[in-house]
Parts: C-alpha cells; sequence; structure tokens
C-alpha cells in the first residue's frame, strides 16, 4: 500500500498510510529495536547474531527465558521460550530451518543468519497504546489500555489506563517516527519503566477498546478529511480512565437458506 | 472429578462426568489412537517411538508433513509440523527437553521416551461431532458440523450437517466408550472416509453451534435429571442441516464504576 501511493492518490482516493520507510521500521523487529534504541525509549535487550547472544548469556547480561521470534513479518512461524542454553540451541537450529524453507518458497532474499531475533523475555503488566498522528504525521494523542486477559494473542479484556508517562511515550514515538494516522503499540510496564515492543502501523486488534472508552480515531479521520476545525475534530476525542471492557463471543445465524 | 465422583454425589449432587478409565482414553493420545484401532474407526498413523517412526519414513509407509504433538494433556506446548527428517529429529529433541522440564516442575512419573506423538498430517475437510451418551453411557445421538473457518484452534465457523457416515461413527464411538454424556470428537473427511483425530470427554467450543442448530443437549441433561419421558426428551431435539453459524465479537462493558 504504501509502494503504491501515489498511483492510488491520482485516482482521487486518500490514502492513510506512513512511507515506505517508515513501515520497514514497524515490519523489521531489528530495525524496531534500533530506532527505539536510538530515539532513547526502553525496549527488550535484543540480539540477532547467536554468538553475540551466547557470548552475552555466559557474562551475565543476558538471562533466560529468552523469545526467538522471526525478525520479518508476523509470527505465523511461531515464537519459542527458550529457557536453557541446549533449548536456544536446538531452537534456533529449527527456527533457521523452517525459515529456510519458507524463504525459499518466497523467493526472498533475506539474510538467513540475521533472520531471527533473540530477546529477553520481559515480565511486567502489559499494555497497548493507539499512538495518533495526524495525515501529515504530527503527533496528536495516545490512547492507552491494560490489558487484563489475551486469548491467543488477542487482548480479551483490557481497561482504559490515562498517565502522563504513557503520554510522555507516545508523543516521542509520534513525533520522531512521523508515521500517519493510528499506529497499534505493545508494550509492558515493569517498575514504573514502559518497555516497547513493538511497533503495528495501522489500526490493531485494540483500537475497539479506546473506541469504547472514548477515542472515537473513526471520526477524527473523518473530520481530518472534510478539513473540519481542530477544536471540532477534539470533541471526537473524551477518553476516560478505569473503563474496562471484555470481548464476547454470540453466534450468527449466517446459513443462505 | 472423575476421581471423586462418588464423594461428591453423596452429598446430594450429580456429577455427569465419565469413568477415570474413560476420561484417560481421551486425555492419553496414544490410548485413544489404540482405542480407534481397535473398535475399527479410522484414525491418522500414530508412532509413539521415534525409531519406529523413522524406519516408516524410510520405508514409505509415513509421509512428511508430520505433525509432533505431547502425548498427555492440551497441546498447551505446542505441536510442531515438521517437513523434513531434520526438522522431525530437531523438533522431538526440543519438544523432549520442554516435556522433560515440565514433568520435572509437576514431579509427574510419564515415560520420557513414550510421550511425544508422531502423526500423519490429515489433509481433508475438518468436522467437529458432539457425540452424546445418556447416564447411563447408552448411546443417544450425533450431531455433526463442518468446520469452515479456525481461529487460533477454535471454530469461528461451522454449518450443520447431517449424514449417516457421521451416524454410523458416532454410535460407534458411543457405544464402545460408553462415556457418560457429551463428547467433543475432531475429525477429518478424506475421500469420503471420516477419520477421528481427538476424543474430548466434556462439552467442546463446538457445542454451541449444535445447540443453535437444534440440538439442546442442555435441556435433555434437565428432562434426563428429571426422568421426564424418553418421547418428550426428544423434542429438545430439532438438528436441521445446512445451518451455518459464525461466532462474533462485541465488547461488553465491565467497568465496575
Amino acid at each position: 500500500m504504501a509502494k503504491h501511493k501515489n498511483l492510488l492518490e491520482n485516482k482521487n482516493t486518500k490514502v492513510i498510510v506512513s512511507s515506505e520507510e517508515v513501515i520497514s521500521i514497524g515490519f523489521d523487529k531489528w530495525k524496531t529495536f534500533k530506532f527505539l534504541e536510538e530515539i532513547g525509549l526502553n525496549s527488550p535487550k535484543t540480539y540477532i547474531d547467536l554468538d553475540k547472544a551466547i557470548a552475552a548469556i555466559e557474562a551475565g547480561v543476558l538471562k533466560f527465558p529468552l523469545v526467538l521470534k522471526p525478525r520479518w513479518g508476523s509470527g505465523s512461524i511461531g515464537i519459542e521460550i527458550p529457557e536453557t542454553l541446549d533449548e536456544l540451541l536446538l531452537s534456533y537450529k529449527l527456527q533457521k530451518l523452517k525459515l529456510k524453507r519458507s524463504i525459499l518458497k518466497n523467493a526472498s532474499e533475506k539474510d538467513i543468519n540475521n533472520a531471527i531475533l533473540i530477546q529477553e523475555k520481559i515480565e511486567g503488566v502489559e499494555f497497548g497504546l493507539d499512538v495518533v498522528n495526524d495525515f501529515e504525521g504530527n503527533y496528536f494523542g495516545t490512547f492507552a489500555r491494560e490489558k487484563l486477559a489475551m486469548r491467543s494473542g488477542e487482548t480479551d479484556k483490557a481497561e482504559s489506563v490515562i498517565k502522563p508517562a504513557f503520554d510522555e511515550v507516545g508523543q516521542k514515538l509520534g513525533s520522531h517516527l512521523k508515521h500517519i494516522g493510528n499506529m497499534d503499540v505493545d508494550a509492558f510496564l515493569v517498575n514504573d519503566r514502559l518497555y516497547i515492543l513493538e511497533l503495528n502501523l495501522r489500526f490493531g486488534g485494540g483500537y475497539p477498546f479506546s473506541h469504547e472508552a472514548g477515542a472515537n480515531i473513526a471520526k477524527v479521520y473523518i473530520d481530518w478529511l472534510n478539513e473540519v476545525d481542530e477544536k471540532e475534530v477534539l470533541k471526537n476525542i473524551n477518553y476516560k480512565s478505569g473503563i474496562s471492557f471484555s470481548k464476547c463471543d454470540r453466534l450468527l445465524n449466517i446459513s443462505h437458506k
């Protein structure tokens, strides 16, 4: 989408997506780590070189359990959580074999020896943030929720939170990244320090929680498109803390007959 | 629950659960395979001994991709799908290490060399079956649904199906197993042959689909408890084929304030 933005916009549409460079920072988890380090935000200790990771373990700098994940894409190949050196070595080898297979299939040319991230496993309270910039990449606002329950990687239950520390982090992210529109951010709070894990340059599965807690970003987008006055735009934001929502399944009849 | 059934029933309650032996057939996936083989139902080729599995691969009897899964419990440790011999060996080693760790933690005494199943990966149309016996273990009925969409192991979309072949399989299962109440069964249909994968001796995540398609087993249970006439009980069953249901998320406000 980012690649064909100009072409699409010629057709009298507005494509609300960040530049290719910004998208690649979210897509490449090693770039994410480097970017966070550069702007001075906390993130889990991360290695891309197995030997360096092992050296760090031996030096006592990096501690088990660790998280192994593919550098690119959305962890469909499956994250591993080794708890010992033996498990790390086996997991790494296995993930490399699997990646090689999928890379060959996709005719990609990624460097296989730098395709797996070895990351410190952060234990803390999990948060999701919607960091919103306007269509020119100027920071607009941050809407945070504490994840109270997860279910296979998705937020099942969450509570809205308002804290100056979250606004500061969101502002730092938004103003340095200059992304366009909504960005879904995964974070962990450990002893009052917020660690950033992932940047998803899109509406994430957690957005409905922000929306229900009073941040109607969909309406904000429409107002921006209609070049509505900023004071009017802000009327769509009535974010309250302490609002808890839970996902709830029901069955919908979709029979053709 | 099965273990303490007598104790609980002395307290003037009715515990609707199968015997310990029947529960163990569902819990131990190797026992499941042996049981299915014994009563002449199809199931994926399954090995519990790595060497025998490798011999079968070399003889061309067992083909990649394979499925590696822990013999006991609900696959929380994660299923592996090796596509080559190297991947099989690495996956097996890794899963063994992880099991050893969790077994040590749980002070279990399971035999670590027979704790991982190596199974043929069946490619076919996936079905879920509710096989219902009465509280004496007599076969009552089978309610089948085709799984149209899955989402992290759970059925997201399904359509009710009525086929004599499914009733036959369900009747065979129920009358041999003599379980109590509802059993959730995972199955694959390949060229008109139904392969049974797993027996879950409880209401499964798919039951709401059976319920919505006309099998009100909850009401059947209540009628049985009230010793209602069998003719009346059957009025709770109006199972129709071709009824499609989809899970649908909504957010529920659960704030305390």
